[in-house]
């Protein structure tokens, strides 16, 4: 089996894993998680979201939370951004990169921010063009990329157009999600060869939910692939309010597992990985979805118990 | 990718689902459920364990559950026997086809049986003699058979060995084990490797434990290496009781999503499958690993509302 030497993570969990959750982390809580993340050897963590406050409770405090993060130098920290408004706003709060988002399918786009694909396009083209003249770099997302929970299966086709177009305004990645993680890895190749023959490897993430267990499954069909970026999210976090049935993201640890039994290097150390995904389940209340947490939960609770 | 076309899954979650868990399930609820797993479309279950009581509580009704069990046509029930004594209760309660088991381990084979590997292998020659004179076909089990929680990682050459003098004494497949959990698919690909040079692909069986959430990682590895016949647990029960942070099997539901997403026929049906899943997790009384499960559960909850 082929496998890159090397591959990106980019944690979303301080974004994409509590957007969903019920429990507001107040802001120096985050601004610690996020710091200790990156100290973990993350390279990449998307922070927050600028969303009108009022549609995602759980990230109202984006502006004091980008303004207050200590920068990092070589870590980026970058936010979720729907349009000329909210990038204004992060532009405000000092934010260096940003996301846009929509989806491939009409009627989770519908859903997610009240427009149709076409509504969407000049937006997020006007968005990335204001924001590459500030030099702030661009990622997109294309979510609902293998099955819609309204529509069904979704095209390849429609999915690579999308990413060619979204490559075009000038983002610099795109970031394809399974956001209600049905897809199997026949469909990750599926999806991935119709892909590649338009975008070049480096120019796709792979952004997977666990939510049928998976989220490791596909990552590693994409890995074999040739991709080497990947989004998860701390202690396994995640969801999409948009999405009935959309679980957490893979597990960072569980990824960072997977990877370095295979010897892929991260550049991230498990151990303090694991530590921060402890710290966010402690504070968010329930036991989180990641499994090399709980073993690693276990084996601590032994060594404490002198066995 | 080359797939298979079709699967043969063993369920063992009625032993080595059962046989770690506190609750004892009463002997008559165990029957109710092995009949409706074999209703599911399974075709192999393994039902018990005719090991000492006193060692695995769980399954101390070993006799009255294999008596009482009604046949079913074209379904086996297999039974897991360490040695001769272990074979004639088997036997006298009408058994027709059994397991027995080593470590690839020495330590973990000391731990678990309390014998080296060199005093275990002529008393299992001995168990397979006499169970295939009396037509009783035999399954072998190797566990630990990537990594053990006491020496470490596992030479794929040791493994082979051991199977091939498994399959000298009469068994009739080698179900390769990852007991604790700890495999990666490289890791699945260089011991398979290693295996397939001397074993044919139809006498191997797969054996995981999703403890580190990489089961079907590992599973579609091998099935990409042309192994066809997986061990795993209803709901993702299991565990070992002799091998430190060992969890559960890899989930039958979760493993039938992976295989039906992929056009991998089983024969079994997925609802079916999940009643049986859910019927055992109410018993048992805690929530169980298998991700499919829950999301089914979550579905049921949302029509049962309305929406």
């Amino acid at each position: 089996m082929e496998l890159p030497k090397q591959i990106t993570i980019k944690e979303v969990g301080p974004r994409d894993g509590l957007q969903n959750e019920d429990a507001f982390i107040p802001t120096s809580q985050k601004i610690k998680w996020i710091h200790h993340l990156a100290e973990s050897g993350l390279k990449h963590v998307e922070v927050t979201s600028f969303v009108h406050p009022k549609k995602i409770p759980a990230l109202k405090d984006a502006d004091e939370l980008t303004r207050q993060l200590p920068k990092k130098p070589g870590v980026t920290y970058s936010a979720l951004v729907p349009n000329l408004k909210g990038l204004e706003r992060a532009v405000a709060c000092g934010v260096s990169e940003i996301a846009v988002f929509m989806s491939a399918s009409e009627t989770h786009n519908k859903a997610n921010i009240n427009k149709s694909i076409k509504e969407t396009l000049p937006i997020l083209r006007q968005t990335v063009k204001e924001a590459n003249r500030q030099q702030i770099q661009v990622r997109g997302y294309i979510s609902t990329a293998f099955f819609c929970p309204y529509e069904g299966h979704i095209e390849a086709k429609a999915v690579q157009m999308l990413s060619e177009t979204l490559l075009e305004m000038g983002i610099y990645e795109v970031s394809v999600g399974d956001t209600v993680g049905t897809a199997s890895p026949l469909h990750v190749e599926e999806t991935l060869e119709c892909l590649l023959k338009r975008i070049p490897r480096n120019r796709l993430a792979m952004h997977f939910h666990d939510t049928r267990g998976m989220a490791l499954s596909n990552t590693l069909k994409a890995l074999e692939m040739g991709i080497t970026t990947f989004d998860s999210s701390c202690g396994g976090l995640g969801g999409c309010p948009y999405a009935p049935g959309a679980q957490g993201n893979t597990a960072t640890e569980d990824l960072l597992y997977m990877c370095h039994q295979m010897g892929i290097h991260t550049g991230i150390s498990d151990e303090k990985l694991l530590q921060q995904a402890l710290y966010i389940e402690k504070n968010i209340g329930r036991s989180l979805p990641s499994k090399a947490l709980q073993v690693w939960k276990q084996n601590m609770a032994k060594k404490g118990r002198g066995n």
